[in-house]
């Protein structure tokens, strides 16, 4: 199928913006501005007065965990796990898990989320088998806790859910080895995990160094920091995703620069825990190019990429006070083209010829987009997620105009609140 | 004229949520809940899974600087002040104040504002009958720099602007005495403000404690810090709202406690523009209740309460690593009742019999408000101010399902569009 997306203003690669069209063929973009005389297009979006932005890419969240939104906040971090969390979490059903995720899925086009990597389980499957549906990319994973008896089950649940997924749903779905955190799993489970992914060939997704209280812990109980001991398992010999990284030295950075360990910052989370402010600036002096994640919408409250990357933007400047530190085009890289770099996928994130067609366009007639002087600086510091108007995932459209296409959205809220209700007096 | 609200879901005055209709007499809420029988309305508005909430109290801006919205960021303070702030405010014309204001005012309704502080001239007049012609509550001072060759003149306009316009518009509009900030306004240039604020019983507006750049400025000039020096000047005998108030001592804390100065917290702007991180919890602790702000769009870059309402929430438990600092509701009471009261607004900023109808009601079927444990964790951590449906000043609806009714929003955009592109080139 072609797909032509007509004047509208395009962020480029080189991050400059032009009114232009946009040609997508089938999953791909076809050309940028000048588009072949012989493209004919089997159906036209009217780009006019919207900004043409990569989709967002969401790299590290939960997402059944929307049912737990707004069910338990302002509290401290072990009080909300042991007596909120958890115990609600354990009562789960595959039912719960799939519209938890159902609903996550609507929150993301909505706000022009086209891919993101989950960590959560069990009945992944329905999660993968959703997103298929659904047509964004899902990069999912298990999260097991490796104190937990019957913990190998999980490891083995998450190699078949490699086996039986990645690469599934024309390639939107890929399936990486989750490790809950160094925290939560010790040495034999790590090392029996780091053999599973060398094997198998898969890349892990794992929390790292997300509060003081994790890297006190750690160094208590094994002597090193939570980097080293993770390292010293084996499961960096794989291309990993370290999740939060809010607490680094010079030692975790040449961890993870000697690995090519990808940290995903969490910043709206990490304030609300209070789990601390992660060196980014830092990072990206080191070279290092983070991606970006909401976390659960339990502790975020939403999935709102925009609002990261705006929080991103922001937060380092008044932390370090350096009001260039983490300057507006920075911080989009790390909701886009940093993110699927992170999430290895191939050609995701820049609106270029030969890219993947994941687009999405903000509908700028709206005061907060006026007047139109930097159309970054307005997305980035002005704009909401709620100026997007049309979502195209892989060439598929999700949304247009803000009708979502793939997902019955007011269906999918009447079964969340209600599951939710149920799930939390069960 | 008797307007009814039925069955939203109403933010009591003690923070409590149920669902209650809304009895609006003339400009102000004659019940809440048990509606007398007598009470026959003109007007009905369904608020069925709508969240009633005061409406937000923007306790400082600068609403002209709207059309500098995306002109000049990712800068430093001084290079962006010289080189691109005050060589185009210099060009301002009457037409481009009341155009940015109106802007502003399309923008704060559409939000969910509906009280504003602003600082800004010349022109106020202009912004004054906006202000009143929109239907908000507009508290205006002008920001004489003390430094400035003719600034007395400055002071002799705002003091007209309070002969002329203090409690017109049916007592929307109040007439603050502005000064723009200690660094800016030497001491004979405070002592006649001061003087003049006695003798006309005007209430003040100041910037102070701002940037670590200003505490040692102050300190060097004049050997002590801003509080100190401003109380000196005599400019805190009558009542005053200070912006900013970033960095602050025991000392500085007990002069605001002495003279019953209001800080007005603007997290945004002081993250945007790396000020640092004010420290509200601290303030909250001593007793003391700060309003929020957005300062200009120039700095921020919008006037999106709620955005603020929720940096004051996450910012602080990540900068203190205290996730019990600053809830959610209180974030929220310093979004609406604190600020209110920091602007001398009688019977403002809340939702009970015998206050002022100043409400908006939020749309909540949307996934961002799914699902429903918590109405306020959902309005302070989760939903974006685009839930802005229906809102109410002084008991007249400024927006009914997102219709503007007192704003000609799509001609405010075009002009300012243009006001500003004129601006930026001439």
């Amino acid at each position: 199928m072609n797909l032509l997306i007509t004047k509208a203003n395009v962020l480029r690669a080189d991050y400059s913006t032009e009114i232009a069209d946009i040609a997508v063929k089938d999953d791909v973009i076809a050309a940028v501005g000048d588009i072949p005389e012989d493209f004919a297009a089997d159906y036209i979006i009217d780009g006019r007065d919207h900004f043409a932005v990569p989709g967002m890419v969401n790299a590290h969240t939960h997402a059944s965990m929307t049912l737990l939104r707004s069910y338990a906040d302002d509290m401290k971090l072990m009080d909300w796990l042991n007596d909120k969390i958890w115990p609600v979490e354990a009562k789960m059903t595959e039912k719960d898990i799939r519209i938890g995720a159902q609903l996550a899925l609507v929150e993301m086009v909505r706000t022009g989320t086209t891919a993101y990597a989950d960590m959560y389980g069990p009945y992944l499957e329905s999660v993968a088998e959703a997103t298929i549906s659904a047509g964004l990319r899902g990069i999912l994973c298990r999260g097991p806790i490796g104190f937990m008896p019957g913990v190998e089950k999980i490891l083995a649940a998450n190699i078949d859910l490699f086996k039986n997924y990645h690469g599934s749903g024309d390639g939107l779905i890929s399936i990486l080895l989750g490790v809950h955190a160094p925290g939560t799993c010790p040495p034999d489970f790590c090392r029996k995990a780091a053999k599973a992914s060398v094997e198998h060939g898969m890349n892990v997704h794992i929390h790292m160094s997300e509060t003081q209280g994790e890297i006190r812990q750690i160094q208590e109980q094994y002597g090193k920091r939570p980097f080293k001991y993770i390292e010293d398992t084996g499961l960096f010999v794989r291309p990993a995703i370290a999740a939060h990284c809010v607490w680094l030295n010079d030692e975790d950075i040449a961890v993870m620069k000697a690995h090519g360990v990808t940290p995903v910052h969490n910043p709206g989370s990490n304030l609300k825990l209070a789990s601390g402010i992660s060196p980014v600036p830092r990072l990206l002096a080191e070279g290092i190019q983070p991606a970006l994640g909401t976390d659960g919408a339990s502790s975020n409250n939403n999935l709102d990429m925009l609002e990261e990357v705006r929080l991103a933007a922001l937060i380092h400047k008044g932390n370090e006070l350096d009001p260039l530190a983490v300057p507006a085009r920075e911080a989009l890289k790390m909701g886009t083209e940093y993110g699927a770099k992170a999430l290895w996928l191939d050609r995701v994130g820049k609106i270029e010829a030969g890219w993947k067609a994941d687009i999405v366009l903000y509908d700028m007639r709206r005061p907060e987009w006026c007047p139109r002087h930097d159309l970054v600086s307005l997305l980035v510091y002005s704009a909401s997620s709620s100026s997007v108007d049309t979502v195209l995932c892989n060439g598929r459209v999700l949304m247009e105009k803000g009708e979502l296409k793939t997902l019955d959205e007011e269906k999918i809220m009447y079964e969340a609140n209600k599951c939710a209700m149920e799930l939390i007096n069960r």
